[in-house]
């Protein structure tokens, strides 16, 4: 099983691509979760490997986590490490949302296209998908599903959830988070943040986590670590304890609460007790931002959107596309009617420069020997 | 609670409605379910009256239903009576799908807008709703979903669901129903129709019900009864079983299955035992058609679409809508930027001409107020 | 499908049964579903269907039944009808507990095995079954549970469901549940009552429904009406308010909110609205209690326990079971290691006199047959 | 929350225990999850660190485990990595049952109570639980449930499963497995094993893991990981590929499929690749027996039973049970209405000599200050 956290467009340009076998390929590019664990943070789980401890979270390293997450997020901020994204968010929903309640999203939201329906399956929860090609959602989408309050027959609306970073590489200003927020607020919703990238998000804004959440009324956040450095280890961090319930027990049941927690947390603390995660963070999108202007620098490509994070879109050639998948596992991520296709190519605390030369490289290669033959 | 099958349409405009409580005005063109028993069905019921019989089905009623409805859909069918539509859809799509199934359907489909979430906090299914104004879903709908295929992170597409007669009152040709049951078939995926209202469809078509159905590649249907002139009685028509498993002990713990059988198939045994369920279906149909022409009789009312079964779209003068709407419990069904408010008027089995002609009357006389007036 | 509600013990002996087919027998001692409609029962829903009226609910058949119901069981009591006894059940539950909880029962409730796992499935809530042989929870039995309480790796028990009249035909006093009620509240568990059989009880206790309800701490009640002469018309009725959340949601994703919800009101309304619900539980008690009475006198037969309700429990020799098996569908209840096996015998609103002489006629003549040919 | 892995026995008896706040005491006897990871099993992450990989289990090092697991059990299997002992039986349940599917367990069954309903909840699983106060299923558990086959009011007994070790830490023999396996298959029933500590039960018995699962009729394996000196793994291996499906799409949906797989696969290749888990789980074995010999010497103190495995179960006067509390984190396990309670202390890879000494001591020099003093 190779699949990676592609979108169904992306899957369906996959279907054409060239036959090359995925374990043949160089994977750095494909996503930000084929990089390894950030040295610092495999060091603090060799640190914390002494002698026995509590377990499911009675342990040290996590009561210190708690600590360093009410300075971050501030003082009533609770945490809840968990293994992964999915995990992060459905029991996040599930902690917000009575059995008849819904959850508001854009329709290529991670927790609607890629977490296997999770959401409905495990937490009986049903999504309200609004179209957002660029992944923000709006006040206005809050507003179009209002119609629905209070109407017996259909699923009520009493969350949204906002992706930040989003799914197609764009960032919220805290301004546009505001703003959501307050008209969800206003009509009784809660407000919970998708944030596996959201040190990507923190650091292209040159904010603190805080003035990303808490400040603008997120109520609950999936803090993400894996994606960022961490071997697996993600959280639900509950900001507004008032929008919650019974988050203890449905982790549990939910299946997401480590035994050997101290081990999740050591994760999370090296990542958000010091300014790693905004290190690792900036790094991936410096990279990715430097990779996207030496692509374009190349004729015949061009970037379909400025790198906000860690992901680029270049539209090039179909040689040139081609050329690159006979070496890297990458993605057709749009497939223009009448133009060149768009790949996606993602950056991560890990890739280094190197990487990105050889990369680049093999793209002029390709550029040039085709021009050179007149293609 | 005074709700009703209002789409999010139909509910957006109804909050700008005139404020009459809603149990002050005349119901009888809200739904087609605001009718009530039709009498022959009563008089099955009362026949079935008689005696001590075996529950969950082992009675001599159910045992004759089940021979109809195999003279009606084919030797192989089988049927499950059940008590509401939502009930015979999610009993259906649970029958059909494995854990890890989707269903694709439309956007307005009453499985995907009015049955509380039912099929993914019952059947724990995901929807994959596809935008179709016309209410119709389309091969190239199935088509747009198949990337999910083998795709671990998506809900997998293993069911089609199709209402006949459509949420926005178009009715599917044999043909085209055909069509995105062949494209179905070759990907895998099972066919089911939700045919609350599939009387009124055949009857508008002109066809048996086996030609709307088995004939054209639906698998499972929902057929209805209520909305026709039973009291509650719905059933899983089970039309090909190699698509379905589980069905008996779905439908129990679906809470579907009633103790007092016998009076549930004696309702649908009356149905489609009889040509009753088409008499109905061609009465109510022709009483819509006959509203709709008289209404565009009237100056400044035109028919937004031509009637295909019993409901009517007429499009009005606000001033007339208003007027209807302090008599008659009636949606404004769509609310034209620069135009006049389209609102939905339905007829059922038991729609008399009385009440035509006092509707339309009523619309007449508001219309030529106005226009007394200069308005 | 024969089956009817049987218990596992009840199962395993029908399995040794002799192999006539059931539908060959009278059932009209196999369960008090076997019975028709109660003919005033029958002449409300017949009464009911003039005219068109509001669905879901909004009907003035609804409001009436809405009037009688604060009448019987305080001020504050509220009904929402719906379909089925495992739908009251659940839907009941699913209003009184969070996500995270469960319900404490005993091992033979009809909720832990009679509802293909329905409270499990629709509900997601796990059932803490205790062994009480008699069918009557106690209040150690909720002492028992509560070791778990505020333990994150248990389901936390947040509610108790007694059975009144119990599945095995014991009836719980008003001071047995009021013990049960204040031992649940004081650890702050709700209390719930499957009353598919209250009128029974209430009627063999000469108290009003009230008496063994609100008066003594219940909270939500499934209320019957389709075992003592309704088609299919069962409530839940709330008693006290501040126990349940999002009722009108739940009923309906729960697939139990009819759209012609005046005729299941109806029924309702006829049954509780006068005391046909008390004359028709007292005809089934004496007819119970008579035929007992009657059986008792036959050579070798006695009662395994005094009919309390409306079930028989004689135990008779093998072959006058075998003699009573081959023209009616009854079930061995139980089969004594060393003696005879115990059958279970039930009397309807409908069972006449002349059914009771004609079994205990033949139960005669089977047992003197034998004693003749020195059996 | 300090909550660990106790029996409803062992939290009743905790409410009475001495107030010393859980974090100031030693866990290192609380369970074998206070334990940290293996150092080779460190190694091994560590190890894996270099480079990129695909993600989802599209690397090497799952490759090689997948070849490795092969070896061990037979050449059918497979395995699905996954987080937690909760995730990995809730999720072969899932593909081992239908959605009308219920299990067989024995009530005290981690499934069954410390699961925090996951099974109902995640799987919609109904779990039906037999008393056994050894913790060992019998075939006559299997037939005691058989009588609902068939029965469409009950839930349908598909399959069962058994802990190895048990919960109360004794072990299965093969010939014991076998027995069950053979009932449960000739019913149509698959056979589940819950091996969280199946290592210790195989050193224990001195077999390989395949001759207490593939070869004595287990279908599907709980692999168990991290009580072992995993940090977190755990692995659904299928040993019957015919008594699954759709594993893939349910590990995801259940949020049990890690992004970085490598790093889990890596602990479960390092455990099950070399001898590592039979030394580690030997170690733990043998301390047990160490611990329970020793203790026994004391005056006052015997075993309740011999330590099969890694638990020990001591009953010892009350005033040292409070001796060891007021040190240890130590839970007591079954209190004797009238004698000495009884205590469990766990083992695990890590556990060492000198950690004997010390607790043994402390019991010694309570056991006799008390004595001293005439107690």
């Amino acid at each position: 099983m190779t699949s990676i956290d592609l979108t169904a467009a992306e899957r369906a340009a996959e279907s054409a691509a060239p036959a090359v076998p995925a374990d043949l390929l160089d994977p750095g590019f494909a996503s930000d979760n084929t990089a390894g664990i950030s040295p610092a943070v495999l060091g603090a789980i060799t640190d914390a490997n002494t002698g026995s401890a509590l377990p499911y979270g009675g342990d040290g390293v996590t009561a210190r986590l708690e600590h360093v997450i009410r300075e971050e997020f501030g003082s009533q901020a609770q945490i809840f490490p968990v293994f992964t994204g999915t995990g992060a968010n459905v029991v996040s929903l599930q902690a917000m949302l009575p059995r008849w309640g819904a959850a508001i999203c854009t329709r290529q939201a991670h927790v609607n296209t890629d977490e296997g329906a999770a959401p409905e399956r495990v937490g009986a929860i049903k999504l309200l998908a609004r179209p957002r090609p660029d992944g923000r959602l709006t006040p206005e989408d809050v507003d179009a599903e209002l119609g629905a309050q209070g109407f017996v027959h259909a699923a009520q609306p009493l969350a949204v959830t906002l992706t930040q970073s989003t799914e197609v590489g764009t960032v919220y200003s805290p301004a546009q988070i505001a703003a959501v927020a307050e008209r969800a607020h206003a009509a009784g919703l809660g407000v919970h943040m998708d944030g596996s990238r959201i040190s990507n998000a923190a650091a292209a804004l040159g904010v603190s986590l805080r003035e990303v959440t808490t400040d603008v009324g997120v109520d609950v956040l999936s803090l993400g670590g894996t994606k960022n450095g961490a071997l697996a280890a993600e959280a639900v961090v509950v900001l507004n304890p008032d929008r919650v319930t019974g988050l203890d027990y449905i982790r549990k049941f939910s299946m997401q609460l480590a035994s050997k927690q101290r081990f999740v947390s050591a994760q999370l603390l090296e990542l958000f007790g010091t300014d790693l995660w905004r290190r690792n963070a900036e790094h991936a999108n410096a990279q990715a931002r430097r990779l996207g202007e030496r692509l374009a620098q190349i004729d015949g490509i061009e970037l379909s959107s400025p790198a906000q994070v860690n992901a680029v879109f270049p539209k090039m050639p179909r040689h040139v596309v081609a050329a690159l998948q006979s070496r890297y596992l990458c993605h057709v991520w749009d497939e223009a009617a009448d133009g060149d296709p768009i790949i996606r190519l993602m950056c991560s605390f890990a890739t280094s420069d190197a990487q990105i030369d050889e990369l680049v490289d093999h793209a002029r290669r390709a550029s040039t020997a085709r021009l050179a033959h007149g293609g």
